[in-house]
């Protein structure tokens, strides 16, 4: 066994497929954001402008969020020290899971080290618990939530990207006496589109099935509280378990369920992924609970954001660039092919200070290759415009396929 | 289907047999640990003193750590806005990987959101990229190493615990060509002994088995540098993966893994619990870049610990309470039934205001529930003396055994 030429040959495939990774070295620059800095590489290092940040409110820069981390690195300082049961509780952990249950009008909420393990810890324990468990998963479903399905053991059937009556015939197709949950997402953050939440709450209670959706690009984006896709369309209480990361638009890191206490409960004293692991730094949770706090009652953000997504997909369409219209706060852009994504993406960085990573396979199927560009309320008018003129040159440079 | 009877007797059953958890609500004071605020509940809220913390060396606490952190909270913010590969990389995450590959004397180094992950992703994926791979592991190996065992889908063999014999007799069984991959810890901590590292690197020699060594425990604890074990044995060039936390002797929250460029550049590039979420914050990363250089140049606080350690557990001892004699920094005190190791934690914060959770199954096995201490640089020998008295007391109290 040579083990160096197997690790070696894995390392190739992507190199051959032309995704093989490289990370850009970057610091964001706090009160500039979306300005950052970018290191070695790239002609840098040089002032760079983020397009491909998911703090799509820039809660990782408010005031409030800083303030509150502050205070809490002097009052308890940098770690919780232990697992939640074994010395890693702190006072703020208790706050926040109060206030994320209250956010969706649940009764209990449970945070975990982010929003990947949070699907992968509670899909694969919930599986577990009901015997005979078979799970229905949308195709384009997160990496966590797969994972958290596979490890669960259970069975599971793929029901066709938001296709009600594919996941319908699948659920028909069961023992009405098997256990069943529906896992799927609200905005599909490479899609750019929406799940017909009520329609699947409908099918769940059709079928007695429960019911769990990831949340993860809409809390804090969309609801009159930040409450997520759910609260917009007023059926939270319809859901049996929300999901949501407190990384993205709160600004900081970790993620969190929402469900009644006894789901709670059972995860909470079953799932080796909560259980075995140093709780959340309590600077961390500190910095949410401003963030979240101050997204329940403030709408502006959410609406700068809307504002901004809606003027630079205008002027992507009316430039002829092959931008996917969503309903949704982001903009994806379809190329196609991982070798240009990543040269489009390598141009904007070297020659326009402007980095927006490519996103290619697995992350999307293969030949969706795309760009995802998450405008949010400090991108300027000009900055877009700057973007876009950007865009058509590169567009030009390289032949690439305009809109249809 | 009834779902709620399902969730409600998974709870019952662990009422039942004496270990449902209770989280205690706590605050640690910055500057002055190990004492803590206790809130609600347990003749609180009140001042604590808590022996239970992982957070070994009080680096959580350290001017060096603090200061850094504040320093990148002012300069980019709470979060990183998101995964290593899509606008979450910062300068941080690049030095503190090249800090950590140092540390070890690795070409390079890997972040993970915690060191759960790290081993659930590293082990999952390097048996899926090696085809046929066998996983021998001890048979008291962290619940996360067998998360990543179990994930991985591969065949395992499970050794006695430390059992060189037992190991060799399992590696000689299989196929030589087959690929071998050897998982234990450095540091057991919950029975406070030390794998006989050497010697399995030995087998690893003579059978062809790849190793992995999760020393958790013992990273920033032993060692000239804090290297771990493997570093005082002068056995880290053999490993070919070491595995570490950045939340207990580092004092804030993150895991890695340290090993040839090649590997790391495997695991980066197909593990989705790297791959596929927001990477740790750079408050955290500054926090541990802070921690881990000042704990490279400084034994004082190892040596303080050891001294703390070593006096504990005399006391101990010389009280005739069952205190498990290892040669590591960890005093775990056998106790042997779940009701009466949760008692003993309770009597001991309502009337002594001593914080020291009891250890129950499936953290360890059941009939082996116990308390476990962690004395640390800032525990005195006055605090030392009061927490002897209470327990003596309290075994008398409830006529407990005492040590053979
Ligand atoms: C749909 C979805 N769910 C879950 C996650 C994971 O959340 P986190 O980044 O907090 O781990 C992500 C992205 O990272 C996501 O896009
Ligand atoms: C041996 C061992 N490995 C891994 C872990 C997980 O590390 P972390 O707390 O950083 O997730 C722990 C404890 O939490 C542990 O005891």
């Amino acid at each position: 066994m040579d083990y160096s030429r197997v690790f070696t040959q894995a390392i190739d495939r992507l190199h051959a497929e032309g995704r093989y990774r490289v990370f850009i070295d970057i610091l964001r620059n706090k009160g500039a954001f979306p300005n950052a800095r970018c290191f070695a590489g790239h002609n840098g290092p040089k002032p760079i402008t983020v397009w491909c940040s998911n703090d799509y409110l820039a809660m990782g820069q408010h005031p409030k969020v800083i303030a509150a981390m502050e205070e809490a690195l002097h009052d308890v300082g940098a770690g919780s020290g232990g697992t939640r049961n074994i010395g890693g509780n702190t006072h703020y952990h208790v706050d926040l899971e109060h206030e994320l249950a209250d956010l969706h009008g649940k009764e209990g909420a449970l945070l975990f080290t982010s929003g990947y393990v949070s699907n992968e810890a509670t899909l694969s324990t919930l599986a577990k618990i009901l015997p005979g468990c078979v799970i229905f998963s949308d195709e384009l479903n997160h990496a966590s939530m797969i994972a958290g399905i596979r490890n669960a053991g259970c069975e599971k059937r793929i029901f066709r990207h938001n296709d009600l009556a594919h996941l319908e015939e699948l659920l028909a197709a069961e023992d009405p006496s098997v256990p069943k949950l529906i896992a799927f997402e609200s905005v599909y953050s490479m899609e750019a589109d929406v799940a017909p939440i009520a329609a699947i709450c409908d099918l769940a209670d059709k079928y007695n099935a429960l019911t769990y959706l990831d949340e993860v690009h809409a809390v804090g984006m969309y609801g009159a509280r930040g409450g997520g896709i759910s609260e917009q369309e007023g059926v939270a209480d319809r859901l049996t378990i929300i999901e949501g990361t407190l990384g993205k638009a709160f600004g900081v890191m970790g993620g969190y369920i929402a469900a009644d206490q006894t789901i709670i409960d059972v995860i909470r004293s079953y799932a080796p992924g909560f259980i075995f692991t140093t709780s959340l730094s309590p600077v961390l949770v500190a910095g949410v609970l401003a963030s979240v706090r101050h997204l329940k009652q403030s709408s502006a953000e959410r609406e700068g954001q809307q504002v901004a997504a809606t003027l630079l997909k205008t002027m992507f369409d009316e430039a002829g660039l092959p931008v996917m219209l969503g309903s949704t706060h982001i903009v994806p852009v379809l190329v196609g092919d991982p070798v240009k994504a990543k040269r489009i993406s390598d141009i904007l960085l070297a020659e326009y200070g402007v980095y927006v990573q490519p996103i290619n396979y697995p992350t999307v199927p293969r030949g969706t290759e795309r760009l995802r560009f998450t405008p949010g309320p400090s991108h300027t008018p000009a900055m877009m415009r700057e973007l876009t003129d950007a865009l058509i040159e590169i567009w030009g440079r390289l032949e690439l396929r305009k809109a249809a």
